[in-house]
């Protein structure tokens, strides 16, 4: 016998967590789409050569590669920023530029699984291709501040820094590595990997002081000036591991969620020209789906009804003699927009109908008995209150 | 240098493409939330051993199958069918039952390519699961007459026929797979076919007039009666390849349209308990998305404005001193809910600009000069009719 089970790493929504993944996938969706952001869809296997080589050793380790049946050698796609640079590469001249646009799909790490690190797991980035203007990057800013509060989020911080800053401290990857690290283990803990990677106590305390008074760039600088409304916050300790980012970097951080920011991105002009083979800036950034979720799920922003079926009346079937007046109810609610099921068993018991109702979190049970039918009259039951009244089919949808 | 290029059987879908796409799936999600069903997701791999020998040994050549950095022996999704029964055997106690679910993702089969066949294509399935009863036949079928109708379609036909009529007419799988042809093949074709099969003129005679004239089943009599508003033709001939069907099989006919079935399903009550080791019987139905994709296109059925691009107006830049001018009226749009772009570039020619505007289809473009800015009024010009006018800021939301 098979053993019904998922792959380490791989998840089943079910539909109580599928409806909250396309709650939030909607409102982005909204969002990116009022600030001209367009959707885009790439493959989920690509050629290898397109993708090895592009994450450093580490990516190219975590990929499903294989071989398929043609002896093409491809890969699952591992994240969406390659697949952009391919796409403004291969559709140059159909594309509009600057291209603003979406996507929002499921990528593969083949990564040590731990909570909240999946296999497969959802990305959703938006970017600007082909614009160096510090526009740009406030525009992606301000899309970012909009759409964490169309999610209802209201205490949220945007850290912003410029990875020029860390040129001019002149600190290589390995010191930016342990600054990044500041937010979760603290200022002396940063202090002492400091000490050792500087081989000097003195050393590490200048330089982490000199770079907690530093200055903005002067781009940086400009766009604090601009954007006041987005709530911007200079932190010349915010470094995010990418190593492709060229200027601005941020993070956003939700104090009441431990589960680490919920979007980071940046500006990195020498990327996307990758396969064009010339300079082509671009900005933009990733939501972490999975902690908007949990970070949804902790503060209670979810509303109610989406958490429940979408059906707001089951119509029960009282006896399979009275089916058709189940049927003509049913039919009156939909002609009304009102969704509406009915039960799919004209022999089942009320009380296994009732249960199927509860199971589904439906909030309305129509029963018509046989009084009921020869009076022309439903029964209305309030799934929550247990109440119910006797009323014309009509007035239902007065009362829902 | 490498090549920008996608696998042969694979598409990327630029804004336009996605948008379309994104447009028949949202229609699709919300009419199948209307009648109860719900969102379900399961992952792009599976172990090989749940899949593996379920489509018959066609299916199994055709999957992308590999062995992952654990050694697991892992295939990407086939189809949405099978791992429904997984998920109905690994959640038995969660689940409401009857499960009705529907499932919209990408599938993969290595199949050879061409003209509307991918390796990459999204199904949409509707099922109910764990129901015997004609009303679950009859549910999906309504639902499948009213997306189509919400899509649009006027003019569609469902074909109705029940396995059991094969069996009556002693019609072994050979026979099957011949009727199923009818359709683009003809009847004197089908004859043939027939006679060689049955090595017998008289005996394909015989039985191609027997079939044609043979009365539906009492179940199907049933449903029929039940569903005149359903407009269900019975069709003896139509048979559906796939051999796990039980009882009801049905197809919609587009008659404008020569790309085949736009849906199709049945009964298939011996398949959904293969790993919970028990009967479980279930129906329901698969969307050709892609066909439908192409229909709409041909008969004209998409709307104009969801082609273009969602942004509604372009708030263009005069010149670098008048920028904030331009982020004013841009804040002042989208407080008022309307999608606004401004462009990102500040010191861009009005020219190329204009030009942004139109590659993306974007309806009304503002320009505020030296001139407007100090009289505060906007221009406001018709990307289509290439008229405009000077307006006062706050009356732009009349004229859009």
């Amino acid at each position: 016998m098979i053993k019904p089970q998922t792959l380490k790493g791989f998840r089943d929504f079910l539909p109580e967590e599928a409806r909250k993944r396309q709650y939030v996938i909607n409102i982005l969706k909204k969002v990116f789409e009022s600030y001209g952001f367009e959707p885009l869809e790439t493959p989920a296997l690509e050629y290898e050569e397109i993708l090895i080589g592009k994450y450093g050793d580490e990516g190219d380790k975590l990929m499903y590669r294989f071989v398929d049946k043609g002896g093409r050698k491809v890969v699952m796609r591992y994240d969406q920023t390659v697949p952009l640079a391919r796409v403004v590469a291969q559709y140059q001249n159909e594309l509009p530029m600057p291209f603003k646009r979406y996507q929002i799909q499921n990528v593969w790490r083949a990564d040590n699984t731990q909570k909240g690190r999946f296999r497969e797991f959802l990305q959703c980035d938006i970017d600007i291709v082909g614009s160096e203007s510090i526009l740009s990057d406030l525009d992606i800013l301000s899309c970012v501040k909009t759409a964490l509060s169309k999610l209802n989020f209201k205490d949220f911080t945007i850290l912003v820094n410029s990875r020029k800053i860390f040129e001019q401290v002149e600190a290589n990857p390995k010191i930016i590595s342990i600054l990044d690290k500041e937010d979760k283990i603290g200022k002396d803990e940063v202090l002492l990997l400091l000490s050792e990677a500087m081989e000097s106590d003195d050393k590490a305390k200048n330089f982490y002081s000199a770079l907690k008074n530093i200055s903005p760039t002067d781009r940086l600088n400009q766009m604090l000036k601009k954007s006041e409304e987005l709530n911007l916050f200079f932190s010349p300790f915010l470094a995010r591991g990418l190593d492709y980012y060229t200027d601005l970097i941020f993070e956003v951080k939700i104090p009441k969620y431990k589960g680490g920011s919920v979007c980071g991105g940046g500006r990195y002009d020498n990327l996307i020209g990758m396969f064009a083979n010339k300079k082509i800036p671009a900005v933009g950034c990733a939501f972490g789906f999975d902690r908007l979720i949990e970070a949804m799920d902790e503060l209670n922003l979810f509303p109610q009804n989406i958490v429940a079926s979408s059906t707001k009346v089951l119509v029960t079937i009282f006896k399979p003699e009275l089916l058709n007046k189940s049927i003509e109810i049913t039919l009156l609610l939909r002609r009304n927009r009102v969704s509406t099921e009915f039960y799919l068993d004209e022999s089942a018991k009320m009380e296994k109908q009732l249960k199927y109702a509860d199971k589904k979190g439906i909030p309305y049970v129509v029963i018509i008995g046989q009084d009921e039918a020869s009076k022309n009259l439903v029964i209305l039951r309030n799934m929550r209150t247990r109440k119910q009244v006797a009323i014309k089919p009509e007035d239902i949808l007065k009362k829902i």
